[in-house]
């Protein structure tokens, strides 16, 4: 199983990556701008939400060129997000995967531009998806909306900036991944159930998975940062615990954070279980996502 | 006429005013946040723009409560790009209309979330609108996507930047305002001609009425900048000349600028006329704006 997922996890990387720059080259936009955009939604990243969403539709038998797209506008906004985060009056890091961070190069004000204009494009881009019909990508707009706005990753980078040099507890802390992280993890699991045309049980089924998934995505992100590789993850081990971050590992323990991560994604496994649907693949998937090593 | 637009523009204000905070006041968001958010929406400003569309709607026998949800949505868009307008890394403005601008107040991380918050809003709300089609809709959203973002006022944000300490001609001045400024004011006309179900020459029509509108609507911003009256401004007249800004006052002479002014004031109306729509409020809309003198 895992030589075919890494097969299906690669194929589908690599096809996002090759659709990317195709969504930016034909637009009319100032040079050093469209640069600074390219720059950051080239530059990597696992891209984790497209295939969930890919992932998704196979589950409904759909053909995965329909959520295209959506998968492009979602990593437009994911892209815009850590942009925005790099800032110097945000997190102020200079390195994001080993490369220099947009305003680093483009400068501080280019960089905020970057932002709001992937983060705009996203939604012209599901606007003018000619592969779905008007209600379904109304429905698409108000679902990424609310994932990525004040009620959710916004809000959740807000919460976050909120929390430094405060001890949450665990609920306060869910609290904030759930919105900070979380929404953007569910809503291309959401968007491929709206896509394909989901009964009311198969989505609330999808959308309980990704809400476990989103939770143990981030609590196997806060063990990694104490028991990781530091070659393989690219960053020094422990810095969370430098920063003195509101961690699962920090409120939990190591072994208690194993245990939270193993319940999350039982109970995610579960509701897929529930679905009625052919899930085989997403299940992989969020087991592969959750225990990943880098 | 000019006491009746004038109760026209008041009472449409009042209106959007008393309007805009509902829209966000429902929204769970974390309260900091919200407060930013709010701050910027409710700082007052001419609400040009929604009056625009509902001068629009009239003109197409439409209810304005129609164009309501879309006009909270310009306005969030137009209110968001204040606020990171006014950011240290871009222009570094500490006061706004006489207030202190958003993130001398609630600190830079948090006035970049309000402007990402807002600008995602937006879109919700014209997603979420329950008076219009799935259709209109998607054309709503597309619409606003394209006039705000990279190829529309983001891009002349750029670009403006890009023009400091340059000296522009007259035909890259207007690019630039067509996109900065130019955008957002042809969009609520726009957005009107669409709900209204304009015909394809209706909607050129306005197109271009409005196209000429934002660029008068630009050249008596610069007017304004050495003629008017500072106390009336709320600004220092002359701050253009002393800051070096290419203006259209800088580039014709104040009665070069005079004269383009009138020219796309009356190539404005002559749009209107040919539109066969019932436009003399929006004719007077026009010319109290291109007029204004303050």
């Amino acid at each position: 199983m895992i030589s075919s997922l890494n097969r299906y996890m690669t194929e589908k990387k690599a096809w996002i990556d090759s659709q990317l720059p195709l969504f930016l080259q034909n637009a009319s936009i100032p040079e050093k701008l469209k640069k600074s955009m390219s720059y950051s939604l080239t530059a990597g990243g696992k891209r984790i939400r497209p295939i969930l969403l890919f992932a998704a539709l196979d589950a409904f038998g759909e053909d995965e060129e329909k959520g295209l797209a959506t998968a492009v506008a979602i990593e437009m906004v994911h892209t815009y997000s850590l942009i925005h985060d790099d800032l110097p009056a945000m997190d102020n890091d200079d390195l994001r995967r080993g490369k220099p961070t947009n305003h680093t190069i483009f400068g501080e004000a280019t960089a905020i531009l970057a932002g709001d204009g992937l983060l705009t494009l996203a939604f012209q881009i599901v606007a003018s998806d000619s592969l779905l019909d008007a209600r379904t990508k109304i429905k698409l707009v108000e679902l990424l909306a609310s994932a990525a706005g004040a009620e959710g990753m916004v809000g959740g980078q807000e919460e976050d900036l909120e929390a430094e040099d405060k001890i949450l507890t665990l609920d306060q802390l869910m609290a904030v991944h759930r919105k900070k992280t979380g929404r953007l993890i569910k809503m291309p699991v959401e968007a491929a159930a709206l896509i394909g045309q989901a009964t009311d049980r198969q989505f609330e089924a999808l959308s309980a998975f990704s809400d476990h998934l989103g939770l143990a995505f981030q609590i196997g992100d806060d063990i990694l940062d104490v028991a990781g590789n530091q070659k393989e993850l690219g960053k020094p081990v422990g810095s969370d615990l430098a920063n003195h971050k509101n961690t699962y590992v920090s409120l939990l323990t190591i072994d208690g954070a194993r245990r939270e991560l193993t319940r999350h994604v039982d109970r995610a496994i579960g509701c897929l279980n529930e679905s009625g649907l052919k899930t085989s693949l997403l299940a992989s998937i969020a087991e592969y996502l959750s225990y990943r090593t880098h």
